[in-house]
């Protein structure tokens, strides 16, 4: 939906949202745009969202895995999001050498400047995606009928905003399945209506687009397009910070065997694997009902309270 | 203690609980030493651990924060983390480059060359401690009487390691108060109690010990020395990957002036703040758990489940 909105007002929209926030104390400034300290009330209704998800898989959520924000980097290289978004990645460096190194690189904090030629990349690299560290563990042959997966993890996006919607450090809490292709639609479809119903149960106007992941460069455009032309990629889509412009709080993507292919995981007939997930923004959908029901959650209708803390 | 084992016959216990752990699916490693994806099973306990923490506080735990394992990197180089603990921590690297420095790091990748030279420092740095994050939000004059707070977050250090209770990536759920040196001081033997208190009361054989801090390098000899000869420091230990060595589960510090000075954080009579914490180590906590009562918490004694899950 293209906004009736000038920019500027949608700008004042989500300044005016942003205050509102932190004046309530439901998240704390930190001095880094888009990195906020959580209060206990916020999280509380982090993880109320998150059982939320659970309970909505019933038995079939597959099994269960909470990762570090941390993954291993040989994983994330594999996953291609070196090439598809390094403007958004975070890489970690650690320091491995010795006393007179350490004076240098103390002298060179002291003065301001950069100390990061004193260090090496590490063995891990910052989580990009919830599923991310899964498929690793999945490397070789899978039962007959694939593997569902429910996941969590912080992740990580270089993308310093003054928006609360855009963090660079939130939660997904994602279902995941790794399989036979026919099945991976399936599951990405069934769960867009599963998400759908969860989400507008808590009183949110939400709804679903197609939509592309914010590949980089000039070969990322083509890339974005292709996407699009081949409705890989659903989001659920609310008004969060601003009334007219919708915030994907949610998404629900195929991966075909972009997985199966880096990782060499294989169906029980020997064929690489297709995959798709869908991934529940926690701190999105957490910043939608504050927008949508208030920033006291205590006084949220009733029935929103009910779903959330049954 | 010191242990009547030889090094050989604690590597070898280590490396069975290790076994233990990952063949009853609680964790699952992930090629790097040290880091694991965590089952639900594994979550569940953390959470309860977290919880019963919690409750332990009473109503005097404080103001609530749960902190991204992110931190700002202007308050991380504030905690003096670079200078005391380098070969530890874990600074954040982004890319801000165009299309034409993407190729070249996507080259220096794909040959399996270092790409960190693309790199710029970010301005957030991974937590080093739960409550590094705190401090920035204190800095000024605290209210008389100074401040309580419960705090929680993914802390990193790298030191990899197969020993299940070295982790690179885990989380710390502290009690923080800053103000008075008095009052600091009676913080940590008050906290330092009630959690032997908690500990024992689930089965686990843990006692308090004098302890330092691993500071860096030649200069780092002394401040450890000096640390351990005035009492700052205590552990509570308990054996967990081996039977005779002693892992601390958690940690009960005095900064005495240490953040008051580096955040400028003032008492109300104008004096730089004091501040102490005690931090229980989760995931050290639940492994600990599983030590002493088995892979599967359903299994436990009823007195120690009826604490966990009220």
């Amino acid at each position: 939906m293209k906004p009736t909105m000038s920019d500027e007002t949608v700008a004042e929209e989500r300044a005016e949202f942003r205050s509102a926030i932190l004046a309530a104390g439901l998240l704390v400034a930190t001095g880094v745009d888009g990195l906020y300290q959580r209060s206990g009330k916020f999280e509380r209704v982090v993880r109320a969202v998150e059982a939320l998800a659970s309970r909505s898989a019933g038995d079939k959520g597959g099994s269960q895995y909470y990762f570090s924000p941390i993954m291993a980097r040989e994983a994330f290289e594999r996953t291609d999001y070196l090439r598809s978004f390094p403007d958004l990645m975070g890489a970690i460096e650690v320091f491995q050498g010795g006393d007179d190194e350490h004076a240098r690189l103390l002298r060179a904090a002291d003065q301001g400047q950069e100390w990061s030629q004193y260090l090496t990349l590490a063995e891990v690299a910052l989580c990009s995606a919830a599923c991310h560290p899964l498929y690793s563990s999945l490397t070789g042959t899978l039962p007959a009928g694939g593997g569902n997966f429910e996941v969590q993890g912080y992740c990580f996006r270089h993308e310093p905003s003054l928006d609360p919607v855009r963090m660079q450090s939130f939660r997904q809490h994602e279902f995941v399945y790794v399989g036979e292709p026919d099945a991976a639609l399936q599951h990405r479809d069934r769960w867009l209506d599963r998400g759908l119903d969860l989400l507008s149960g808590l009183g949110l106007d939400v709804q679903a687009e197609e939509a592309n992941d914010p590949f980089f460069g000039r070969a990322g455009r083509m890339l974005a397009a292709n996407q699009r032309a081949t409705a890989l990629k659903y989001e659920i889509t609310c008004p969060v910070s601003s009334s007219e412009v919708r915030t994907a709080i949610t998404s629900a993507n195929c991966h075909e065997s972009h997985f199966g292919d880096s990782f060499g995981i294989f169906t029980a007939d020997g064929k690489p694997a297709h995959s798709a997930c869908i991934g529940f923004g926690l701190e999105r959908i957490t910043l939608a009902l504050i927008k949508r029901h208030g920033v006291d959650p205590a006084s949220w209708p009733s029935e929103v309270r009910g779903k959330l803390w049954p």
